[in-house]
Parts: structure tokens; sequence; C-alpha cells
């Protein structure tokens, strides 16, 4: 039987503990929703105030040049880089998540002329799928969106693949594919491999070079506390990048863009990959919440994160068996990104009822209750506490609700 | 002979002076560059930092729904239809100007299967281009991309043509488009119109509406004072959205994006052209500028704007005459947008002795000399401040120093 205070001597000898200090939480909260949106930084309010009064406000356009505005999307995707083992040169932040696979889906079907399969998952993230819908809509050249369940990419793999898209960590269950080997069999067959590590980036080690990734995207605003909307990210390996004619070729991308010239001719290397004119304030914001992130080893966020999760699944055993509740994401750590899910019929409205209590998480349609896990700035005491509230209300069955029957939009 | 008197008497009778104090203006500064970076609204600050420390670090991703983040690129694009002539649910803001190039321009080129032209000016902002030659790249279509001078556009349209794209004012001359004549022109042949509002939204009235546009984009950090980088906006007339199927076809746009179904089936109205997660720090900044703009009639600040470039150029032609300077704006108000443009062969180094001595406009080579005119926050005065340095400068050869020789990046 774990207790609350096994918990507290836990979070007292946690070398991670003093990082929660570093973040704005309100009380009375539990917050597991990292993996939706990040918390606060405290450094974020200074900084972005200073960029701009002086900056913005001050030093006006002359910022450009000044205080180097012109280069946040190289140095920040450095600075990612360093997140998601990439070397310098490979990655910029720009952009949206859905904008840079789009990037990087055009780019691979550019590379592998002759092929017609892109091979996803049915269960990946709909915004990859969509945007792959609408490029091959758009390209009318009769591509194939070739759909399988996780367990059957590899199987789909053969040599009219262009492309393999996935997302590492499943959004719902937390599942984890093997990177590595599901790359090496794409590159068996000579497609492709684009990786989304939207639930990856900040939470634990990627080792995109390493496992000789072709294209990956990020999103600015789970993991890496880049606030709602964040600039997100695109890696294209340094072997692929001047064979690219960039699909979205905007100005930022040009080689000489202040020389205005009519033709466009791509920037060396990752730069091309830049489309129009960045955002300095959101890409501030997203800077220094990742050089927070640069201060921890990201295999000590990884191994407080697993134990976070298996406190957390322990805890769902002990305190409230027989409520109805099934734990989807895997129990060995290997196999599971950052966050825990939960299966639930009543799922929508547990959430709601949770959310009202403090104890925030979120709910993936159609049955899935999802609590993310994010060493920085959660205790092991907090687990306690969200079980606490979650066995509550399974024993009460407080969810059964009228204000809860509404579906609203849940973000 | 014009007197800085005379100015001064000019600022005093001012209906719009009031507006400068609502703007973070640094001392010893004259702001001619409005144009390419806005000024900082004094009111921004306190509302991100609001934003910021409240809605993200206190409500975290309740904040979706609680106060309306999800709605933001649809409020956001309301107001600015207001100010650009464009009825309710036809405009929102997102991304920046050169993926809404992208988006406007593939859907026309999907309206208009048959056709293979796109009509575009030679001397439009590059971005406009590179998109375009980007997008007939990926297409492989042998799209034409039809490049004429600025009095030729009429003359090039034909019944091959499926869109016309064009800024209705020339970034470097100032030169305005009739975008009434031009729009029914392109009509008559049956192509489509996309108008770039870059240097119009925020400026002076625009008639989208009246005019019966079709597409049109626009940029938020230059009259739209919404800081550097803000996110643009996108201008689909009502009677088209239906029939568009977007190529940046992200979750954003789905009829249901909370559903999380594998399908993209596109929402309803103008909601489909967003693509990714918007960003909300950036475009809750654009929005407070907005909110400044939306209380002063555009009418009003074109009249100030007339008068000020008239000032302008009479004190040009009256304090440096026979400097070799030449104003190539042109003089009638309604044929030109809100700044005034010189030449000079050593144009970038004479730009380069007026921003070191504080009069900020900007340089775009090969050779002119940019100011921009923004009547919510200059003054008459400033003409004259601006110009008695531009003379004493010319008068001295004060650009051809060392440190203005090597060309350096100027946005």
């Amino acid at each position: 039987m774990i207790t609350r205070d096994d918990l507290a001597a836990q979070d007292a000898a946690d070398p991670l503990a003093p990082f929660r200090n570093e973040f704005a939480l309100p009380d009375g909260v539990v917050y597991l929703d990292g993996n939706s949106l990040g918390a606060l930084p405290k450094t974020v309010a200074a900084r972005l105030q200073s960029v701009v009064a002086k900056e913005w406000g001050g030093d006006l356009i002359r910022s450009w040049t000044k205080h180097d505005w012109i280069e946040l999307p190289a140095r920040l995707g450095n600075k990612i880089g360093d997140l998601v083992g990439a070397a310098r040169g490979q990655i910029v932040a720009a952009d949206s998540t859905s904008v840079n696979v789009f990037k990087a889906l055009s780019a691979a079907l550019q590379l592998r002329p002759d092929r017609r399969v892109i091979v996803s998952e049915a269960g990946n993230f709909p915004t990859d799928l969509y945007i792959a819908q609408g490029l091959t809509g758009l390209l009318g050249r009769g591509h194939e969106l070739r759909l399988v369940d996780h367990a059957d990419v590899v199987g789909a793999i053969d040599s009219d693949v262009a492309v393999v898209m996935l997302t590492e960590v499943d959004y719902r269950s937390g599942r984890k594919h093997d990177m590595a080997a599901i790359t090496a069999e794409a590159h068996r067959h000579e497609a492709l491999m684009l990786w989304d590590l939207a639930h990856s980036a900040g939470a634990f080690p990627v080792a995109l070079d390493s496992c000789e990734a072709d294209f990956a995207v990020g999103c600015g605003y789970k993991f890496l506390n880049g606030g709602p909307g964040a600039p997100a990210f695109l890696y294209v390996a340094k072997r692929h990048q001047h064979d690219i004619a960039p699909a979205l070729s905007g100005w930022m991308g040009h080689a000489a863009p202040f020389d205005f010239v009519a033709d466009y001719s791509p920037a060396a290397g990752i730069r091309r990959q830049l489309c129009g004119t960045p955002s300095v304030l959101a890409m501030t914001v997203l800077e220094t919440s990742v050089d927070v992130l640069l201060r921890v080893e990201m295999a000590a966020l990884q191994d407080k994160s697993a134990e976070l999760a298996d406190v957390f699944m322990t805890l769902v055993e002990q305190e409230c068996s027989g409520c109805g509740l099934t734990i989807v994401s895997p129990r060995e750590a290997e196999r599971r990104g950052s966050q825990v899910a939960l299966r639930h019929d009543e799922g929508y409205g547990i959430m709601q009822a949770l959310i009202a209590r403090g104890v925030i998480g979120d709910f993936r349609a159609p049955d899935i209750l999802r609590f993310g896990l994010t060493p920085l700035y959660q205790q092991f005491t907090d687990m306690w506490d969200a079980v606490a509230v979650l066995k509550d209300i399974m024993a009460t069955g407080a969810w059964d609700r009228p204000e809860y029957e509404t579906r609203a939009a849940v973000t």
C-alpha cells in the first residue's frame, strides 16, 4: 500500500523538486494537462515585457538586427535540437505543427516522385491525417493515405510507400512507437520517415539524428511550455535539405530576402523551410520556456515521469478498484510517453467533475481520460491528491450531473 | 514657404493628435516606419500580461473556453473586417501573409481548374511571387506566373487567367491600384481577384465587399500595429467559401475538431481556412492594437495621411532641392498609399545616416528611401524635423561614411 506520507518523502528526496517553483501554478489545482498546454514558467512575463517595451516599443524596426529577431527561428530551432537529439542547422521554429506537417509531407513526396503511398496510423493525431488528405487532394495524383492500426505499421510499409508518418506517442493511450526500428524498416523499403514529436519533445530524450529520421515536426505548447498556440518546429535531416524545393516558399526562406528580387531561390540548409515573418513575441516566449528545459537532463525527466506514472497507476488500482476504470497506457515505462490514460464510458463527465474540483486532465473522445505527467512541476503527492479526488467522484457518482451532460468543446 | 510654426499650428488643430499619447514612442525619434513595423500601443503591455498571468498561468487549459481563445481568429477577423469593408464571417486572423497567399492562390486555382495563368506585377512584394512560384512548382501542371508592369496589368488579363494577384499599394513607390476597376476587369474575363492589403489595412478605407474582391490577405504588423511578426489575415468572399477544399486542411478548420475523427471535413464558412492552433498571445496583441484603430474613422486617417504626405513632399522640395533626391510616389493623394518614397543612388547610406540620427524610415533595394505615414502617432512637426535632418545629411554628405558601406540586412 502506498501512503501519502511515502510520496511526501519521495518529494523531499526529488532532485527535480526545486523546478516546481519556477512555474506559476494556481493554488488548489493539480495540473495534469501539461501535454495539452504546458504551465507558465515564471521567467516568461519579465522577458516578454522587456521584448514588448524595450525591443518593439523602444527600438522598433531596428530590433530585427539590434536584438537579432531575424535569427530567432534558427537559434530557437537549435535549442530545440538539443532536446531532441538533432545536431545544429536541422531545426527551425516556425508556423504551426499542421503547417510543418504540410512542408514535410510535400517535401517527402517530392523526394519520392514515383511512389504513391503515405502510411500512417488510423489513430494518429487527426491534424496530421487531415493535412495529408488536403495535400493529396491538392496534388490530384492519386496518392493513397494508407491508415493502419498501431501494431500493423511495419507490415504496411512496402516499395510503394513514399513516406511513413507517425506520432511517436499516441495522444490518447500514451503508447510509444519504437522510432529507431520503424525508421530502419521504412528505410529498408527506401521510404522516408516523418515523426511527429508533439508528445515527445521536452518530455524525454529523443534521438532524431541517431535514428536517422528524415523529417520531424513538434509542438511548442505542450511539454515545451511555450504558451497557447506557441510556434511549432520542423526538422529536416541535413542530407535532404538541399534537394527540397519548398512548397511554402515564402520570403523568410529565400537566399536573400532583403534583396527583394522577383525570383525565389531557396536559402541554404534548414532556413529554406521558413516561410512568412516569424512571430517574435510568440517565439520569445517559447525560447524562454525552452531555456528552462535546457537546464535539465531529459533522461532525468523521463525517469521521474516513469515513477510518477507508476505511482499514479498503482494508486488508481489501489484506491479505485471496481470503479470501472481501465488503465489504457502500457505499464512498461519504455513503451509509454509521459502520460497515463484511463478509459471509462462516462469519461467526459468524470473529467468535467475532476476539473471542477481542481484536478485538471483532459478528455479525448470517445472515452479516454488523459493525465499528462510533467516532472518539472509535478510532485509525487500530486498523484495522491488527484487520485483521492478521482476516488471520491467514482464513489459518489458525482459526474452524473446535468451540467456535465452537454458536451462542449474541450481542447 | 512652410515653416515649423505653421506645422505646430496644424498639430494644435488636429483632431487625431490625442492618439499619439496612446503609443509608446521613444524620445528623440521620428518614426516613419510604421508601414514596416507599427508602433506599440500602450494598452498592449497590460493586456498581454493579463493573458499570460491570469489566463495562461492561472486558468491554464480551461482558458480555451473560459476566455474564448478558440474564437479569437474569427472574432479578430471580424474586427479587421470592419477596417477593410468586409461583412462578418469572411475574414480570419491566421498564420502569416505568405501562408495565407498560398491558401488563397491554391483555392483560386481550384475554382478555375481549366485556366493556367496567374497574373501579377513584376514589382509586387516578393513573398507573394515566391509563394506563387512554390505553389505552381508543387502542382506541376504548367501554370504560368505572368508578371507585368504596374500599368500593364489590365492588358494582361484574358480568358486564360485563373487569378489576378496584386498588392493594392506598391511597397516601394506607394503607388496605388484601383481595386474596383481591376477587380471588375478580372471578373469581365471570369478570372478571380486576390488583393494583398499589406499596406492598406489600417491605413485608409478599403471596400473589399463593395468592390467584389474574391480573396484578400493582409499583414498584422504594419498599419495594424500588431507587433513583430503578428498574425496575418485572410478574406474569402462568402460566395466562394463553401466551394473550397482547403489545401492547408488542419484541425482548426475542421467541422468538429474536438471529435478527433480521422477524416477531414471542412468547417462551414471562413473557418475552414484556419489550419493549426492559433498563437493566442500574438493574436491578443493584434486584437488590442486593432481595438485602438476601431475607435477612428479610416477616412479621417486617410485625410491626415494625405496632408502629412503633402507636407513631407513639399518640404523635401523646399529644403532639399538640388540634392539629387527624386520623389517617386504619386503627388495625387488618391493614387498613393500612406507613404512617401524618394529615390537616390546612395539611398542605403542616406537611410542609415537618417536612422543614426533618429529619423527612422527604411530602405528598399535598389535605391528607394521609404517613409511611412501613420497619422495616429505622427505630428505635422515630425515632417519638419525629419526633413531638417535629411537636409543636413544631404548638405554635408554625411552618409558617405565607412560604416554605411557594408550592406547589412535591413528589414
